[in-house]
């Protein structure tokens, strides 16, 4: 069950989880490809969480332990980033951690389409796909999900909502939609309401595209700019220009 | 044969085949080394096309398939990169796909030198390379050949042209020439002329490159001005700016 | 023995070092971890040093023979990793070049707190490290040492020295520890007094992060920001600007 009645209440809600993010600063393991590691440790580390990023087998579930959550994402796949996957993922669920899915690209390659079924069925907290990925899969009840777009559409068991926020200069900075899954993780960290924290993070992600977009000239300079924007994101701005509404499905 | 008759036709060739890549937003697959995915990632996005990046060899193929052309970019070599070229490589010449050779630090290396060797006698539409690179490497008649330097110089059977666009920050940041090869097969997708698609993705990365220099304060700030460049170019920065000679050879 | 008698000597010392690598452009082999590579190559870049990156075990002995100094970051460790610097290790080691070693988050995971006592132990000319990770490590005499923080001290046998310069905003751009390691190895490149060289090292990218503060608006605009500041880096900025002191243990 969810802690919020209705949608209006979400705003407030991701302003208090944006603070407990800053003051908690939880720690989050991340499986990401090779491509973006270091924008998403820097947009980790601007929203208030600790990073870590290693994908080695000997070492991942070390580092799971230390850490407060998991993100999971599929770029780059080979036979040891899936080793490192499983053992990552067993360590995250035996010590009760959340974890969330991105099954990147799922739809370009029918192995990987394959490995996100599965780990779909080891549970993760929520998982963030775009529709094409969510066409490919079937998404059991308890798993929150974030279906990314012009409009973030989030929903778990029966509640749903609709987030509006954010620019089209995002889909131009390859992460940005990592960087998604792995805020994801950090709220999931410090709110047990998997439903309210992935809407807070995305609502929270989504304004500061909307500020960078104003500190820009194209795609380039966007990025340092969403990075400056996630650090200092205030409640107000959350509240001023959040565009929340209820998701008809 | 190539369509254009005099090197002064060039900067109309390259403004109309900017705007087919813009139109066909050609998927890009890219081989790259571990040091430059983002940033040849984003550099294609702000191009206009699409790029995927991934070099697990159990993917690589299905990614080729889905390509419309590939660049292959040798640094970071080891035996599974190595594997996962020779599929995609196989995979774009079945499919009759454009495929761009840029054989980065075979100079530094035998081992590298001698797998380019072999990549370029599996037939590249076309090759990029600087001086030194192109020293150790034999090139047979068909294959289109950029030369990158202060003149970028193309050339195949006997036509040849230099581009004297560019700026002395480009190689200040880390893979604009790995860019340059990814933005080469980019405009291969959209053009069968492959010395017209090479001179012409020179001419516009060149051109893009001055641009971006007037909006930097360094190499630093250069390289998201450079991204921004590239998305914001227009057909008349290019017909204005173009430096574009008969390469004497 | 360290060739500075006093630390108020370390500025002037530092100046000359810093004209010295911009005028030898040093190359620098990096091992360093999956998420950094391109940003410690362009700030080894702007820095007036060349870099390179391959981790590949069958190249990597190539490319150290090439290179002036060695940075080993132990960042995303796994078994090829590993191998890969041993190789690197040996053929600096047989060629008499410095190296330089980051034990990287080796408090995160005891697998790689035992390899970084077993490259300690293989005798690199300094180690650059944070509290947490100097406490795990037992550093024998010859090395120098180099503890970030707050206030970066460095020590060498009896020498010692704390320099004070630095922004907060470095601690916020994953990679700027790892690009000090570098850093470090290309000032080791020119001067063989390794106390001087890596003091003089932490001096120049903490004066720079100062300058680079000062046109940032945030973390994300601080790392294009740091890579100007360390191309445009003056001997002045560097005198004006040096907060070092006598460090007293």
């Amino acid at each position: 069950m969810t802690t919020i009645a209705h949608h209006a209440d979400l705003p407030v809600r991701a302003v208090e989880l944006l603070d407990r993010v800053r003051s908690a600063t939880p720690r989050v393991h991340c499986l990401m490809n090779a491509v973006v590691p270091k924008f998403v440790a820097d947009g980790l580390t601007a929203l208030g969480a600790i990073p870590s990023m290693t994908s080695s087998v000997e070492e991942v579930e070390a580092f799971v332990r230390k850490a407060d959550a998991l993100a999971v994402n599929l770029g780059t796949l080979d036979a040891q980033r899936r080793e490192a996957i499983w053992l990552a993922v067993a360590e995250a669920a035996g010590g009760g951690k959340p974890w969330v899915l991105d099954p990147a690209h799922c739809d370009y390659s029918p192995p990987r389409a394959a490995f996100a079924r599965e780990l779909l069925a080891a549970g993760p907290a929520a998982m963030r796909a775009n529709q094409a990925e969510f066409a490919l899969l079937e998404v059991a009840g308890t798993i929150v999900t974030v279906e990314t777009g012009t409009v973030d559409r989030i929903s778990a068991g029966g509640a749903r909502v609709a987030v509006g926020n954010g620019h089209p200069l995002m889909a131009k900075v390859t992460g940005t939609g990592c960087l998604s899954g792995a805020v994801i993780a950090a709220f999931l960290a410090v709110e047990p309401d998997g439903f309210v924290a992935a809407a807070s993070a995305m609502l929270a992600i989504g304004v500061a595209g909307e500020i960078a977009a104003g500190n820009a000239r194209g795609p380039g300079t966007f990025e340092p700019a969403l990075l400056d924007a996630i650090a200092a994101l205030r409640g107000d701005d959350i509240l001023d220009r959040a565009r929340v509404s209820h998701d008809e499905g």
